[in-house]
């Protein structure tokens, strides 16, 4: 410790939202260089390579093989796919000296499938997998929480390479044994649910949540097993219900009602219902948004309608919407669509085949049938049993209303259950998008061209440690697994005496001769400070050696369960060499 | 070989300048991205990452600390060194999402300054050495020779923080020692030269030469032992002479000499010497040149006076202007100043003090007392007899002339040899300029502020793999030292019989038990091609398993010296780990 680059601090730092944050930062292992940009310091980058070290590990035994593209790379290839374009402003872009345009690669889809074109020609040459470990960039809107989402990262990307959609599936279904190993091995709490494949593109794909108060994902679990990213939830569409019996649309003086509260309450006191209250759920709410296409020009309003009691989820939103982005209708807005009247509209003003030719999709409940209270297209009026499939035909349905805990799950098991993780890994089946766009063919049994069919597989390998310190960090700071601790133990010298000092190097150099890495705290701080740091930096076992010595005894500690027990000095590095090797400290503690 | 991601070569690629490109790409070990800018393939990064490896070993015992900092970076720390402005555009530079201006890491001096000082307070957390090994980015104007010199490529960079200068002293000596380590264990030629400090800035630096024909950089030695890069080479300023009996200087008639050659041709025909015939080194030489500051707006001329043998080298030009750069004068550049008559440009047009109030300056050699034939200002004439410190006065000196074979050594020790070769690393005693811009300051023992000292080290990991494969590829191909070799054996099953599929086989996994990392050609192609791709990949051992096989005989070949050698079976796995763990395959070949 009196060597070691690092510095631990007493208060938290000022914009640490999440406990990972906060104690990687206390604890001196990482510091922030730009916003979303850290620098990894020696007990941080201990760690990262540690998981790195994992990840390879597992990547190598599924067959997978090792590269390193570069991450400065020229347009072209993304202009081919159009992701120059569709990834806005999350891509770095930057001109070189000569004026060519270049990014700093968010994902490596393009490149692999160039240098596989540039090497292979023949189903012989597949199936094949592809990793690499290497700094990615993406210019994120909000980096947030430290390393969890940050604009430079470590990922882990693999890509798989196949003549056919059952070489695909095999690709797909090794790289998520594989990442259930590795999950596994880091000790993370997990869950696999169906994912968006959003910009990547792709028939299927499955995230790895690792489950944290502080995730930035929300995800649901059904009784039944069902498990998804509230992004991918599909609600079932609703069947067509009979309507010849429903009364005729009326329209009703609701003065003062710009919100379904109001309206709510107003139509309650003004047009009472006969069997039973009006609720939110009774009325349709019209979101209008202005959409921007990834081109950032071109520009069109939308309208949602959703059931009153519902909001349209953000995150769900993009996904639905992706690459093109939503914005909140601005007052400018609306006075360049003078036929929207805000506060009032209604389906009557919407829909391509209306007036004003604005785009009108619904909530999968406005199903055929549906009665609605809703907008009347004049201020202070609204339209009661306005019938969907009668009254007003939508442009079409989109499922962004959000999710709540106890919906009924889409596989009809029962409720569902929500939770909130971190994105470890995302796995991908690209199919032939990316090989279509670059021409990368190969020459099948028949001597016949075919397209490669492709998948795409990615790890936050940054990310995995703030996940692992998200999980395992408590009110006294960080507590690593074995596999990935810095140092194994970590020997605190508490007291003055020389023999103390003395005895505490010669247990560091012991077990240091026997491979376990140790760190040794030999500063001249009193035993409080060091302590508190042994706490902070989270070596899984602590050794004191301080007053007990003199009657020969040291103290054992396990950082996570925070059990103690002195052990004999005679026996200290037996034992503390079978509680490494064997087992938990818990297991060995009398 | 079969699963294995690589495609040899037939044929050179178009590019390819230099023996380490071609077989690189022959081989399949990288592959152009974009220009200067590679992906590393599998056997490859095998190599970079066995390099990578190596440099670790080395620092890490040295008792540098790994830390690991981002490529992408802020603008302002390298605003607060002038660094943003001095790199010019060998800088890639971008602006992110928010319109900040950001940078691609060149070099981390300014980065790593920053997080000491956010760390350390103190003279008891020096002395202090930090290393990463990285990706850096530098936008070349001349990338080249593969991965020799690109724009994207890997470094391990590492800082020395002391109180003063001994303590720089020490860390220095510190670097030099492990770098010399590293060289010695990657099996490189080289040469330790001073070298200059360019843009870095600092008082002392030494460069790592690795000899090879194609390098880019030229260094001198002396039969005294002194070495240094060309550019570093430092001509001793002339003692004056005396000058009070030589004749005074007189304008001649020298029509149609705008060259040396012409000049000293006519000269001899119009105004010969008494004692013997003029000849070029009597002449004095005026090279005009338009300068740029790193602004890229601040414009003046500058003439370079070097007797007329000698030509201004243009590294050396480089080296003494850095950070501006020079340019040829234009003819728009002459017609902007009337005061210098083209092809007869003399001392009276020049100075600071004339009436041009261009900027003078001359070689060392050019001492006062030294008389010489050089330009009258006007149209087919000079001045003969022209006597600095009595006719003229320059502004200064300037070391710039090209050094040749034979030049006297600085040292005195006899004449100089020239030789070519690649910069593999760089050490540098920075001193202050970097803390006092950034303000890193620790107490003292005395409880003082004080301005830390800092050491930079550079070692261009990626092009120490070109630098091996430049020393060690032949005509055949490539031919690594087992340390870095990404496979240590070569299998090559050479024939159609399943009884030497399954040997070749069965020995592979032999030898992968016992720890040694083997190649197995196990394709279905001739044996030609496969003893060619042996040789092109160039692991150090090859073992060739063909027709012998049926009389108890494999053959041993060893890549390097061609040697070979038929070993039996029954001792091949006995005689091959010998051969592996003790010695080099020509120590135990009969």
């Amino acid at each position: 410790m009196t060597e070691l680059f690092v510095r631990t601090l007493r208060e938290d730092p000022a914009d640490a939202e999440v406990p990972s944050h906060r104690w990687l930062v206390r604890a001196g292992y990482i510091r922030r260089t730009a916003p979303g940009i850290y620098s990894w310091l020696p007990l941080g980058y201990r760690v990262l390579r540690k998981v790195e070290a994992i990840v390879r590990e597992e990547m190598d035994a599924m067959g997978a093989q090792e590269v390193h593209l570069p991450a400065l790379l020229p347009r072209e290839p993304y202009e081919a796919t159009n992701r120059w374009t569709e990834y806005g402003p999350n891509l770095f872009r930057l001109k070189d000296r000569r004026g060519n345009d270049m990014l700093l690669g968010p994902t490596h889809e393009e490149i692999f499938a160039l240098v596989v074109k540039d090497l292979c020609s023949s189903y012989k040459d597949l199936p094949l997998s592809l990793y690499q470990i290497q700094t990615k960039y993406r210019d994120e809107a909000r980096p947030r929480a430290g390393i969890l989402r940050g604009r430079e990262f470590v990922m882990k990307d693999s890509y798989s390479f196949d003549l056919d959609d059952s070489g695909l599936q095999k690709s797909y279904d090794a790289h998520r044994d594989a990442y259930i190993k590795i999950f596994n091995r880091l000790g993370l709490q997990y869950e696999i649910v169906s994912a968006m494949s959003g910009a990547m593109g792709g028939s299927a794909s499955e995230e790895f949540l690792g489950i944290a108060e502080n995730g930035e994902d929300t995800f649901v679990r059904s009784p039944g097993g069902y498990a998804a990213n509230v992004e991918a939830v599909r609600i079932p569409p609703a069947e067509p219900l009979p309507y010849d019996d429903l009364p005729a649309a009326h329209v009703e003086d609701t003065p003062d009602t710009p919100t379904i509260e109001t309206l709510v309450a107003v139509a309650n006191e003004r047009v009472p219902r006969p069997d039973r209250p009006w609720q939110a759920s009774d009325t349709l709410k019209n979101v209008v948004l202005m959409i921007t296409e990834p081109d950032g020009k071109t520009r069109y309003p939308l309208v949602i309608g959703i059931p009153g009691d519902r909001e349209v989820d953000a995150k769900r939103l993009e996904a639905q919407l992706e690459p093109a982005a939503a914005e909140p209708f601005g007052e400018a807005d609306f006075a360049a669509h003078p036929g929207l009247v805000k506060g009032y509209i209604g389906p009557g003003a919407l829909g391509e085949q209306s007036a004003t030719k604005i785009k009108y999709l619904v909530d999968p409940r406005v199903g055929v049938g549906t009665r609605w209270v809703t907008g009347a297209d004049q201020p202070g009026k609204h339209v009661f049993d306005l019938v969907c499939g009668r009254d007003f035909t939508p442009d079409g349905t989109i499922d962004v209303a959000d999710i709540r805990e106890g919906d009924p799950s889409p596989d009809c098991s029962g409720p569902l259950h929500l939770a909130r993780g971190i994105e470890l890994g995302h796995i991908f089946q690209l199919g032939k998008k990316y090989a279509e766009a670059l021409g990368l063919q190969v020459l099948d049994q028949n001597g016949k061209l075919t397209t490669v069919t492709m998948g795409s597989y990615g790890i936050g390998v940054s990310r995995a440690v703030a996940a692992v310190a998200e999980n395992t960090s408590d009110e006294k700071g960080l507590a690593w697994p074995p596999e990935i601790a810095p140092y194994r133990v970590h020997i605190v010298a508490a007291g003055k005496g020389t023999e103390i000092a003395e005895y505490a190097h010669e247990l560091a150099t012991r077990l240091d001769e026997a491979g376990i890495e140790v760190l040794l705290d030999d500063r001249n701080v009193s035993p409080g400070v060091k302590f508190a740091d042994s706490e902070i930096l989270g070596m899984p076992t602590i050794v004191v050696v301080g007053r007990g010595l003199a009657d020969g005894l040291i103290e054992v500690r396990d950082r996570r369960t925070g059990e103690r027990s002195d052990i004999a000095v005679a026996d200290a590095l037996p034992h503390l060499l079978a509680l490494i090797r064997e087992g938990s400290a818990a297991d060995l503690l009398v």
